[in-house]
């Protein structure tokens, strides 16, 4: 677990830090309906700038964490912030399961170079039969396999070597530290299956059990996709939580 | 189909209705990446504040279908505007059964009144064994079952009489009508389960069949808990695009 402290070498906003810091804080202290303190007193607290503040602010709101009232103030929604596993966000899949309360550990199933599909080329916005990176990887709780995850990265992006060894680390480090890459969201598609075949022997799982499978584009800081992932869950981890709007 | 235009009866924000036709301008004229005209702009066009033109912005950020670049004005994200079944959006399920190009219909079950268990008297914040409205519908896509969903709102929160063919209008209208609360957010968990027993013979597909099961605490304007509703997907109805950011 060497690489635990990665996210953080790379260079997150100042903005997004203050709301981590923010949301750890209301998490851990606050009730629900809790009003909140000034930008300014948040700001003096902190030592950073009122207009960080109301960027890691925005951020919150944007989670459905806070809701600002209109010359009511900002309060808090701590029925959102207790959620372990929200749908919305991308999470290290090691830190899913330790969150969870499970001994995690990952086995790198196999990696290599294999050509892009007619489909896969489209979403990925390379030429058809394109070299990407596959890495087939396997995540364990408490030493069962609870997640069977397909990488897909166009070979054109990887633009530093790396060891074998490497590929075992966090996709988004390999991105950041191989590619170049931040990602900064996620469309996913997600839809029930049943599990069959190869899928059984890898998840050691029956015929049949329900399983989550999540078909994930992920998208640079520049609007750009840079990778497709494929990924299947099984028990217990195939609960997730959305924070659903009316429109 | 009488119903069809309640949602806005429903005295919808203002700035609410900005973001929606705004949100359908977007999805019909731009490509990926256009930037957008400035908020005084808009709000001239439109004939609203410059203020509720920023509070629809916010929400079209919010759901991912704009961003901004400080210093660098406003950008449209069209690969998320063109989702057709967001997650993270409450759909009605007519609206949504149509919007993916079927015909839709509703049956109602049974409706009527039953005690709610412990764990559901705490996850509604009624005493145990409270009386609930119970109502059970069925809705077809093209004349074939499609969602099977349970709505459960406490009895007590039912402050005007009803016919019971008033059940089968959307339940948003009901809790408005009836009950003089509108839903401004659901937190929903998303399992997959595959289909056995009853659920087969009502959703008319084979047992093992895999479903989307959402089960779904609504909350209030004023963040109190006032429906849960269990809902059984079938194909097909059941894949879900969800927008997932890095933390």
């Amino acid at each position: 677990m060497s690489n635990k402290q990665m996210p953080i070498e790379r260079s997150i906003p100042l903005a997004n830090k203050v709301a981590n810091h923010l949301r750890e804080q209301l998490r851990s202290k606050t009730s629900n309906d809790e009003r909140l303190s000034g930008e300014l007193e948040i700001a003096s607290e902190l030592g950073v700038s009122r207009g960080t503040v109301r960027q890691a602010l925005a951020i919150l709101e944007r989670e459905g964490a806070i809701r600002r009232r209109q010359g009511d103030g900002t309060y808090v929604n701590s029925q959102v912030l207790n959620i372990k596993t929200r749908a919305e966000t991308a999470y290290e899949f090691t830190e899913l399961i330790k969150s969870l309360g499970y001994k995690a550990e990952i086995v790198l199933i196999n990696a290599g170079h294999e050509s892009a599909s007619k489909d896969l080329a489209e979403r990925l916005n390379v030429k058809p039969r394109a070299k990407l990176l596959v890495i087939r990887k396997l995540f364990f709780a408490d030493d069962k396999p609870a997640i069977y995850c397909t990488d897909m990265i166009p070979e054109e992006l990887v633009c530093k070597p790396f060891e074998e060894s490497e590929l075992k680390k966090p996709v988004y480090d390999l991105l950041y530290q191989q590619c170049n890459l931040r990602v900064a969201h996620i469309l996913a598609e997600f839809t029930p299956v049943v599990a069959r075949g190869e899928l059984t022997e890898l998840l050691k799982c029956q015929e049949g059990e329900p399983l989550a499978l999540f078909e994930e584009l992920n998208y640079s800081e520049d609007n750009k996709p840079v990778m497709f992932a494929r990924i299947y869950y099984r028990e217990p981890l195939t609960r997730f939580t959305i924070l659903r709007k009316k429109t």
